[in-house]
């Protein structure tokens, strides 16, 4: 089967308006995306579907960067590219003029996740398996196989991860059938947008302890007092038992950090995610340092394995937060799996995006049945928005994810979805009160 | 004057044909970069340019960024600018929905930087100076107020570099007349490229020795027993007393770093450079105490203050290599500088590139007159490549760069050279053997 094209979209979609996802950095985020489709050869027609989200103006940057790489895709056949996964990322990720873009970075890396996690979703068609189910399947030495190790040796050797693997093919059956049977823990995100108002919030907090949710987080930043008024409320509405995310979006520098964390302690917050740049290693280290038992989290906008990497070293972080889109896809975040598990770090994905959830489902998953083998600390972000414009929606029943069944990496979207939040040309974005939400500044 | 127009232009020069600039890891670059003129309603007609350095394919993802930012330019005064630099770098660096493709890294940063730059170089046209006399001339106040210190507060306040600028005060006469008279040393790299044969390389050596160089830098990276031998050929072309500096251009892990660089110690280099990825700080703190008394370098892909101030926060390098596009234009290199400072790192700007030289050498006479107060350790690198395509081109003698004297930032082009070798549509790109030459991989 040969790859003989790729088509890549900019479909935005105007969240702003009710400020859904709305923090302390992006207050008037369009939860959009570069979605790219892969063409075959193939007689029945399958296509590879990926996306990398994307937060509205810009898309078309990332887009840009999508058919950059066009030309290291078309052409290829699928058994080639999976007869040597890690070349085949390099040749992505370290394109010898591309590469200045990043390296391994940016733009240009959110259009390598996009395109390669296309390939996988191929690949799992072709399987006609659900990409958790091809990465269980698939031998320690493929997997391995799949990794670019470079600048990671010194934390994670080849070895290591055969090694990690190996451990735990034992008992393999039976967390599969466990996540068949319960699925995998969530956490949601959606009640404690830091553009609601108190009483959307309390009601919020309400319906998601009434779906079965025992974890919530909230957005914190810009102002503490304000901050510790929403804590309080959301504590009172969810109880002592309940456990309660913090998220700062990188708003605070090191030392506003630990003072802020130091007010908001007392809401006995289980984490504090983003509480500074993804960029300072050495000032998550310090934070945590000086917060603890507070744990820190951070993980969305850490770029690549070569940050994850120095943040396990450098005892910086408590809960891996890997991302699907903006690491170089499903072979990067299997570098990004191994070495948390190196580190003994659970890994809890984030999902507060369009098409993040159906993603980190399937990572997850993986993560549990073949690498970590336990479900203690760990729990996946859900965020409540735009499911209805997938094909294979990613579900979650009494606060868990449902395994997902249909083959793929489930991040195919509807043809009218696609055409309606096209930017601009789609309808959605030629009413009056829609045109213009993501093109000036707020 | 208000900024009236943003222009931009994928120009790309076709380098591969020589392998000028060839490396360990960028093997047939094409010199590119995205170029910037903001048009103002002036009578005078005067224009701000600005470029962001690229290497070929991709350059117009970048182009596509610098749109990205035009709402945020094209309207606003020169004069609101310049009275609230601090704010008006943020606003493009860190713009609501835009920040999600970096933060402050890869292309949307690149693009930031071109267009920062541009306005800089308005600036200093305005005044009617070049811009490193523009930068000697503010307040310790105004260049403070033009840096964010957002995730910097930690290693360097504001009351620390005002403090910094304040008591390097004294002298500055002297030491500005003292570089119009005398120039900022500098080194060549023109002579080691990696694609170079060894008799092209002993002669160039023997030439840039002849012109009154008395350092030199080697490409290394892929083969050691290549690297030793090519090693040896130059040390004995500069002989015993000329300085050496090697370059691995990120080619390198960590272990693999440390085992190259004992055996490629035995030519005495000054420095190795990249070592491996400019985003591992603690692979580079490693490195560094394993190899001493080699010294290391970095810093031409590090991609913001942040990393920076982790370098110097973990001693992980010994030599500070700003470049002039990567990070946000003059407002973060100012910032990064102060930091170099206050950690006592010497600046040794990165310059391999077209435009650069240009642009670093006004960066490097800032810091002396105004920042470091010394020559110490410091030179600034020199590529003799197509400097002939700039209106005012940087200038070495004897081994120097004479301080310029048009207003501005040195980086306008001419415009024949710009309607040359735009891409696609450009002559340079519509003969038979250039064509192509950017297109595919190698």
């Amino acid at each position: 089967m040969r790859i003989v094209s790729l088509d890549v979209r900019d479909i935005r979609f105007p969240t702003s308006r009710s400020l859904d996802g709305s923090d302390a950095m992006h207050r008037k985020p369009d939860y959009s995306c570069a979605y790219v489709v892969l063409g075959t050869d193939s007689d029945a027609g399958v296509e590879g579907c990926g996306l990398t989200f994307t937060n509205g103006r810009g898309t078309e940057v990332v887009v840009a960067a999508v058919r950059a790489l066009e030309f290291l895709v078309v052409g290829r056949t699928l058994e080639e590219i999976v007869g040597d996964m890690r070349g085949f990322s390099r040749s992505l990720t370290s394109e010898d003029q591309l590469r200045w873009l990043g390296p391994e970075k940016g733009v240009i890396h959110l259009a390598a996740g996009a395109v390669l996690n296309a390939v996988w979703d191929l690949w799992a068609k072709v399987e006609g398996t659900p990409l958790y189910r091809l990465l269980v399947d698939l031998e320690p030495e493929q997997l391995v196989g799949a990794i670019d190790f470079r600048y990671i040796e010194d934390a994670l050797s080849e070895s290591d991860a055969l090694a990690l693997l190996r451990g735990m093919r034992a008992g393999r059956e039976e967390r599969l059938a466990e996540i068949i049977e319960s699925g995998y823990p969530a956490y949601t995100t959606s009640a404690g947008w830091l553009g609601y108002d108190d009483a959307k919030i309390t009601r919020l907090v309400a319906e998601a302890v009434a779906a079965g949710f025992t974890y919530v987080k909230m957005k914190v930043g810009q102002d503490v007092a304000s901050d510790a008024r929403r804590a309080r409320l959301i504590r009172e509405s969810l109880g002592q038992d309940g456990t309660l995310m913090m998220d700062a979006n990188q708003y605070w520098g090191v030392d506003e950090a630990i003072a802020a964390m130091r007010v908001l302690g007392e809401y006995d917050p289980w984490w504090i995610e983003e509480p500074t740049s993804p960029d300072d290693v050495l000032g998550h280290a310090r934070i945590r340092r000086e917060i603890s038992p507070i744990r820190v989290a951070t993980g969305e906008h850490v770029q690549n394995r070569v940050i994850f990497k120095q943040l396990f070293q450098a005892e910086a972080i408590d809960v891996c937060q890997i991302d699907a889109c903006r690491v170089g896809g499903v072979n990067e975040v299997l570098a990004i799996i191994l070495l948390a598990a190196k580190y003994e770090i659970p890994v809890c994905p984030h999902a507060g995006g369009v098409g993040l959830c159906e993603y980190v489902q399937h990572l997850a998953m993986f993560d549990y049945i073949a690498v970590s083998g336990t479900l203690e600390n760990r729990v996946v972000e859900w965020v409540d928005h735009l499911h209805e414009h997938f094909v294979h929606p990613a579900i979650v029943r009494d606060g868990s994810y449902l395994a997902p069944t249909a083959p793929g990496y489930s991040i195919e979207m509807h043809a009218a979805s696609l055409d309606m939040y096209e930017y601009p040309q789609g309808a959605v974005w030629n009413q009056p009160d829609v045109v213009g939400a993501s093109l000036g500044p707020d």
